[in-house]
């Protein structure tokens, strides 16, 4: 009882006050509202996941999960894990039910995901993932669609086509090239590794670790030149373009970090020059649910954070200010009146309007004033007066108008300004 | 790669596919909304909160917290508790920001809150509650207020008042009757938390330890007179009376389990015998935020979890089925055709209503059967000829009514039927 209690978060997540809820909110409405307007069905599952979902795939990922995750041992000595990312879980939940499922499937989810970040950098341990994908068809009309649908979510934000680009690629077309330049499949691997970094690196360093893999300075030339020769096309950017959507670019630069790609791999990036990244990713990945046994399950799909969004809106000013509904602040003259404001909220609540009571003890002008700082749209003062005579004024705190009647009238005027 | 990886979740979590998420959304939707209703405002936290938040009060908690809650320590030696409960993660909010918060305020969110439970039981380790509070304010319309937002989410998930009872105590009250009979405050605590058990008590082996807190079978006969005696009625259940809230029991009896309730406590409770148990519980807590140094803040909330709640509307049935919104099916004849499919489903979300298209390479004719099976509302098979003629047939799969006429048409026609 001694020593105070901080009102800190845990260090790296973050507290959502009413006025960032709000936000989150909104970011969140749109993101479901437009992948059920494209037929998605939401999905979600717990926080914690084995930990030997994330190690299935060797050594690599033994050390992500060491390392960069939050996986602790419970009571039961199971290894427990911080979902990092969506993809295994729900590769996971699909194998489940491969034999019943009716294809092709669409999932959406919001997934709030944790890594373990060294705290020093300011980084966010958490944040919040909307996932979309398709499952179990190869064609490529559906990494059309998924492109599309996430072009429809900046549009349904208020975005324009110069706001960002579309990066396309393709892993298969890529492991062709290389291949053809006489690089291995370890080669390959490490190159798709590296050319992820690249656009964070300085030309010396890049072509330093591109030697080092190539171990010929001659291949590591026409490996920069590949990446740069931008005059191919793929049948995903003629897709989309017969869809109207044309800020995309066919670029074989990108690489994607996840090994589990195996043909289209997508990036939209900002073109606003201070916010410069990867706002969204995603791709095809046809093997997953094979680590479950089974038949394997084509997959489309792709993840994009509540943060990075937030900041794009923010670069662009797309965010409306302030974002909130009309409120109804029913003021008691005094506290006598405290339970008859309650039962004219629950009239007035009937209109569809929120409705709230101001219970405090303080003096009914400064009730009012409080509740126009608060953004309320309207207030009706209770007092012996309006309760004898069953009449009541509803005070809008944005025009100063007043509406005056029985409470019926003021439900009627509401359900007309809901 | 070669030992194949589970399809289940994590030992007593919940995955929750698009069927059950349907439940869970339309659980969370009217919870949000009903809150809303009643002018409250959303926030929410991380699931990760430093331990101390709940080692605060003593040794009784540190038991709680090492026993019952999954605490761990992460690679910067913190402390990390998974919240078990919401009302520590709001005190903490609301002490952070006690002197630039407008009072009153009315606060809800629906956090998924995780217990360790010994696994054989059965029993969950992660669930979802609706948490409800009211802060700065002690008037007592303040505690029938909550009670009755409480009561409208019951009415507005369809519930009738013989199906639920609302029981109201009071802390205060119970600690003067008590004192009067002679009790000590670690004799009342103790009482308060035997109390707590009773309903799932034999009467022997609830007078056995009543008499071995009390020491005297006189007193104990006392406290069960005064348990089971309901001639006295408290301003709450008064109030609620004049709101029309009239299932409601004054009960002596009803103890709840946590030490920080200082006034009126209540809960809901299923009528129906086969489902006798509590759906919801809160109270008046006056010093939460007194841990965190500065001014107590008066509080009053309920928490509402989704297990009790599903469990109460299917036992009364109010469970709508399915849930499902209105869903077009695009079906091309053949995969040629998939990205016109795209095309036509692009325009056809204009309308408001869910389109999705069918890209697979089964027969059209199986195609519309998975769309019904999956109720789906309507399909649109799109070929050559419909390309050509750019005339549609929208094939209602419910009633077989079928709409004929131009993308436009069809257009209209559904934003008639959203």
């Amino acid at each position: 009882m001694s020593k105070k209690l901080s009102t800190q978060s845990y260090k790296g997540v973050r507290d959502f006050y009413p006025e960032d809820m709000a936000v989150q909110q909104y970011l969140f409405d749109i993101w479901a509202r437009t992948a059920e307007s494209f037929g998605f069905q939401r999905y979600d599952a717990s926080v914690l996941e084995p930990a030997e979902l994330y190690r299935a795939k060797g050594a690599e990922n033994e050390e992500m999960v060491t390392e960069q995750t939050y996986t602790f041992t419970d009571r039961g000595d199971r290894e427990v894990t911080l979902r990092p990312e969506m993809t295994p879980t729900v590769a996971r939940m699909i194998a489940g039910r491969a034999k019943e499922l009716a294809w092709p499937v669409r999932w959406y989810s919001i997934p709030n995901l944790f890594r373990y970040e060294r705290a020093q950098r300011g980084r966010l341990r958490e944040h919040w993932q909307l996932n979309c994908d398709i499952f179990g068809t190869e064609d490529i009309a559906t990494d059309v669609e998924i492109i599309a649908l996430a072009y429809q979510i900046f549009m349904n934000f208020g975005a324009s086509d110069e706001m960002f680009t579309i990066h396309v690629n393709d892993r298969q077309l890529m492991h062709q090239l290389y291949t053809s330049l006489g690089l291995t499949d370890e080669q390959i691997a490490a190159l798709t590794r590296l050319n992820d970094r690249r656009d964070k690196m300085a030309v010396d360093a890049y072509r330093l670790e591109l030697d080092g893999i190539t171990g010929d300075e001659t291949i590591s030339e026409e490996v920069v030149m590949l990446l740069d020769k931008s005059d191919d096309q793929t049948d995903v950017v003629v897709g989309l373009a017969e869809l109207g959507i044309t800020n995309v670019v066919f670029d074989k630069s990108l690489a994607r970090g996840f090994d589990y790609y195996t043909g289209t791999i997508f990036e939209f990036k900002d073109t606003a020059p201070e916010n410069k990244r990867s706002l969204l990713g995603g791709g095809r990945y046809d093997n997953l649910t094979t680590l479950f046994g089974g038949d394997p399950v084509p997959g489309v799909g792709f993840g994009f954070g509540d943060v990075s969004l937030r900041d794009f809106l923010e670069t662009h000013d797309l965010l409306p200010q302030p974002i909130t509904s009309p409120t109804v602040i029913v003021a008691p003259m005094g506290t006598e009146h405290n339970l008859s404001a309650q039962q004219i909220a629950q009239v007035l609540r009937t209109s569809g309007v929120s409705v709230a009571v101001d219970s405090s003890s303080r003096k009914v002008g400064k009730k009012l004033s409080v509740a126009a700082d608060t953004l309320s749209t309207y207030a009706v003062v209770v007092g012996e007066d309006e309760i004898a005579r069953n009449e009541y004024t509803l005070k809008n705190l944005v025009d100063h108008s007043t509406t005056t009647g029985t409470l019926e009238d003021l439900v009627a005027f509401l359900v007309g300004h809901d």
